[in-house]
């Protein structure tokens, strides 16, 4: 038996008395700051000592509006372990998304970064009921009306460091809203031990592998579940870390890995695109990065292999969701898989991948029962384990469709291959159900954006008499490309049987996306559902702006 | 928040569903057991079923007597996921303590290896009140009279496969007895929560790490704290892994290493001192191994250096109790001290290193104040977290010294450097108080077995009427050589303040052991204590079969 529960705290007396001499680099508008473990304690703990003097006490919800950081990091230990609870706000919501989950977290005070994050907060701050008190993460306070700003480091300056609590394990420490194409966002709490428990995890070799030699730089941002809980595994560890500040761009994420010598990195797919870019044409050092690990959608494949031919860069792919407090798969192949030859290996590696330690999955159909794992039956992805939600934060009828005898429902359509390697082949509200078979869209984009002269594509259900849905491919050509339907469905003819072929092709000047920068389905839908389609699947009818193409199933 | 408990299940999960055909590797006896988790997982399943048979259920005990070996794994994760409570018990303690702690314990079934476990058993039957059953971890029985043995193997064979029960993490999984050199053995509780944590925190970089990549052999003792509770972690690693069997000797380890190209090993220094003597004069490929973690005490440098030089082998220092689930700490050079000079970065290895991820400690001083890291200083090392038990087992007045407000005091007097590298000096209740300051028993030890003809050297504290204490020297010197006390004060004297040296050097056949392989202090100062020694340190008086050397303070 042990009387220790498991918290956060450790985590930051690691980094503090184990590593006082190690860097955290921080880009802010007027240039970088270094300081070290030793620093970023001090000011931890003042932190929390001043939002304590402002009446701030355990189980109290403090939001951070903002961007990668110094002083967001700051707040990532003081909130939690003062025993209040940091809930990280999206800062590129829509108003109504920003004051509805403001508002329904009950945050007393916001931590708020100058600029756009500051100017969404003023403008709704009439609408929010319980806010008491914005500090702006900046050494003074922007031209304002509000009377209630203070500025971060002003705050800070004079307050009495805090001596952390006890704190039970059960503490809620964090809180994240996640957000779906429909209805409200809905948010979720996580606890100190599941704080403790999914850090620890990502830090083993089976899931990301943190090590005290290795250089992190933060690039998911902050508000999105936490930049994947790196930031605590990163302290754990001792590894040096650097946080590239609001909208860094390639040149500027190539220049922090030269002059930081960073080793690790994390983000979505366009970012690294953009870094790809940004270093045919420009000179940049970028030999001391080993890993970037990709999530949010699939990296294309060609941009994992320009990575490693030219850059030796290994891209590894993982999965994860704001329920499962990020990384929940990462995609590496096995040691009997190094002797494969290299597309193999890639069919491997473009995958979700093995589970995380510590989590469990299964797949389940349409007739509830489990479906095998043959690298060919799809199923509803279920998981569970410690660092995965059991619950919604004040929404019943939200929980009853996503949790059902301990698992969450992932809502992702999955299949499983014969090494245990999962692959999302879908969501479960846009997975194409043909006369009885699935038709995986997300699989049809990709193929459609391996085209060289598509820019984006997406690929929407749409209502049909025989078959039930039909899909019709929503595409967003490369300027100056000269594309017709008939190309793209030839395209797609060399790789997938006719009934998968879209029935119409629509050419869009942009396809939409949500607040999170995710194709808006439920838009396209709204807009190309009522198409009136052939007859046939791979049918011939023409739309307006369309293009068909005859084929029987 | 979460509903699933932090338990075991989760970790053979990850082996048997992620890496079916990773092998587990056994020596027994009769040659060589090869298979995969995937059979180890039904093995287990059937394991529990049996036991559940037998009666067996959530919140007993049953206990194990054994070597390393596969059927020893099997009721590794058998015994705690069908929620009962597995005891591993020591194979080569006295049987005063065998009996003392089953009983203590209230193990209802042991499952004991044939050979000396067995008839240790058997010879203590009729002393054991609770135990009801014996399974001998074979494919027969040994001739016997007690009629309630089954082999293993029969056992097993007709079970149903057990689909694990759901558990809670409070739940005690995993029973431990530690045992001083004076008092009756004292047993711990790891709760399932414990078990994960521990098992997960190994895995990471920052303590062991172990990957799906390693080969992990296990040469800790399966009764020796879980044997580091390696096995657990490689089997969330869904790494390869070696279990050598009974009594394996250092041409087996060799051969093992070679044939299963194992990476990473870990056991107490007299095997590797033995490993290394035996590759000088054969031929060996131990080219697969990278690391050799050592506990128990401390490498000999020399040996560490060979390692490196002759077989390109680092060795990594541990430290750990029972009472912390074994590993605590790790030594290994920060990333900045990869330039030093190899002699700088060997003074850091050869410490007990940098805590374990999850761990806090501190050092108090006699007058019950934090003692200073420089390097300097010694107290007694206090640690918390949620690996580091919070009492003994049905022992009032044993936690009454050893825990306080959170913290376990481990009875090892440490020091501190500034980069945070722990090291032991001593026991509490070893160092020897002399005029006001202490003087490390061990480190004096240490000094004097670096010497060509020293075997094994015992350095004892003895009443001393004007200093308090001083040291008395008990040295087993190699056979053939011939040693003077002379010759080994004038050793010391090279290193030391004169004020250090002992008082008496005593030569022994042999230092006595106590049943874990401890120097037995206290047997050696009922035996040395009472010499008369001179008034002034480093002292000139004589005694039978002692040798002193005049030296003033």
């Amino acid at each position: 038996m042990s009387s220790t529960e498991l918290t956060l705290r450790p985590f930051f007396w690691r980094a503090t008395k184990l590593f006082p001499e190690k860097e955290v680099v921080s880009r802010g508008p007027d240039g970088m700051t270094h300081y070290t473990y030793r620093e970023f304690g001090e000011r931890a703990r003042k932190l929390a000592g001043a939002l304590s003097s402002l009446g701030v006490e355990p189980g109290d919800r403090v939001g951070t509006v903002g961007w990668n950081t110094h002083r967001h990091y700051e707040a990532y230990f003081a909130i939690p372990l003062m025993g209040a609870q940091l809930h990280t706000i999206n800062a590129v919501l829509p108003d109504d998304h920003v004051e509805y989950i403001v508002e329904d977290a009950g945050d007393e005070v916001l931590l708020v970064d100058p600029g756009e994050p500051f100017e969404t907060i003023e403008r709704l701050w009439d609408r929010f009921d319980g806010v008491r008190e914005l500090v702006v993460m900046d050494d003074e306070v922007p031209d304002t009306d509000l009377d209630c700003v203070t500025d971060y480091e002003s705050f800070v300056a004079d307050a009495d460091p805090m001596e952390w609590p006890g704190l039970s394990e059960e503490q809620p420490a964090g809180m994240c809203y996640t957000s779906g194409t429909t209805g409200k966002p809905k948010g979720v709490e996580y606890t100190q031990k599941m704080m403790y428990s999914h850090s620890m995890m990502v830090a083993t070799p089976s899931a990301l592998g943190v090590d005290e030699s290795d250089v992190v730089m933060h690039v998911v941002p902050m508000y999105h579940v936490n930049s994947w809980e790196l930031p605590f595994s990163a302290a754990m560890a001792g590894a040096k870390q650097v946080y590239p500040g609001p909208s860094p761009d390639a040149e500027t994420l190539a220049r922090l890995i030269e002059e930081e010598e960073v080793t690790l990195t994390a983000g979505v797919p366009t970012v690294w695109i953009n870094l790809l870019d940004y270093l045919d044409d420009h000179d940049a050092d970028i030999s001391s990065l080993e890993r970037i690990v990709v999530g949010g959608s699939a990296a294309p494949s060609a941009v994992m292999r320009r990575f490693e031919d030219e850059h030796d860069v290994t891209i590894e792919h993982a999965w994860g969701m704001t329920e499962t407090m990020s990384i929940g798969s990462v995609s590496r192949p096995k040691t009997g898989m190094r002797e494969w030859d290299r597309a193999e290996r890639f069919e491997k590696r473009t995958k979700q991948g093995l589970l995380s330690p510590g989590m469990e999955m299964k797949l389940v159909g349409d007739d509830g029962e489990e479906v095998p794992w043959d690298g060919e039956a799809a199923g509803e992805l279920y998981v569970r384990g410690p660092t995965v939600v059991s619950e919604y934060y004040n929404r019943p009828e939200a929980n009853r469709g996503s949790f059902e005898d301990g698992w969450l429902k992932t809502g992702d359509i999955a299949v499983v291959d014969e090494d245990g390697y999962l692959e999302l082949v879908d969501r479960v509200k846009d997975v194409i159900k043909s006369g009885g078979e699935w038709i995986s869209s997300i699989e049809l984009e990709n193929a459609l954006m391996e085209h060289d002269d598509v820019l984006e594509a997406a690929v929407i259900g749409v209502p049909h008499e025989r078959w039930q849905e039909r899909p019709v491919a929503c595409i967003q050509p490369k300027p100056e490309a000269s594309l017709t339907g008939d190309d793209v469905l030839a395209f797609l003819e060399e790789s997938y049987p006719r009934w998968w072929l879209p029935d119409n092709v629509v050419f869009v000047e942009e396809v939409p996306k949500t607040a999170t920068g995710k194709f808006d389905k439920k838009r396209l839908r709204d807009q190309y559902g009522d198409a009136d389609l052939p007859h046939t699947p791979g049918g011939s009818e023409k739309a307006d702006g369309e293009r068909n193409d005859g084929a029987d199933r």
